[in-house]
């Protein structure tokens, strides 16, 4: 393995926070079954904004975080303490989870 | 007590992430004896903007939150938990440190 594909894994291996905030804010919108649009409405954002949140692509102000937690019925102190999880859980298991970001990455 | 006090309380009563951020990164500086330039230079940021993080001024980005968490010794998704239990700590305890800050603001 060339040292650009160990470095790319080593950055892979380290997911970012907005990236598992997103992904955590999207389980909880699908968990009440709700669009984009409904859930971006109540938090007062655009559904656009939103969907680039989810998609971890902006790190989203903390002001932003609480309006999205509460209008997903949820606190942003439990909203950190999953994500928190997500990324221990993640970075404790490069076997499985990781890997197949890897892979997912170099496809 | 006047509406313009209860709103201030209300505010005082959630606390944002930014803010239990940069309280949690300043506690674990102390913990380990360094001063901001210590930490910033291992983190690859300034001291000036290290300290705004600290004092819950600004929103880091997920990779800076990454570079100091790493500076310090933890990880991102220790810090996150450590951070959202301070938040959920804070809710549940209004009679407690909420009150002793919203004191400290009003001073």
């Amino acid at each position: 393995m060339a040292p650009t594909s160990l470095a790319r894994l080593s950055i892979v291996a380290a997911p970012l926070y907005r990236e598992e905030l997103g992904a955590h804010l999207r389980d909880l919108r699908h968990r009440r079954g709700e669009r984009l649009a409904d859930t971006a409405s109540r938090a007062g954002v655009s559904t656009q904004y939103l969907s680039e949140i989810e998609r971890g692509r902006k790190d989203p102000s903390s002001e932003i975080v609480e309006a999205v937690s509460v209008a997903l019925g949820t606190t942003v102190g439990d909203v950190a303490i999953a994500v928190g999880h997500r990324l221990r859980d993640l970075a404790r298991a490069p076997g499985t989870s990781l890997r197949a970001r890897a892979f997912a990455l170099a496809a």
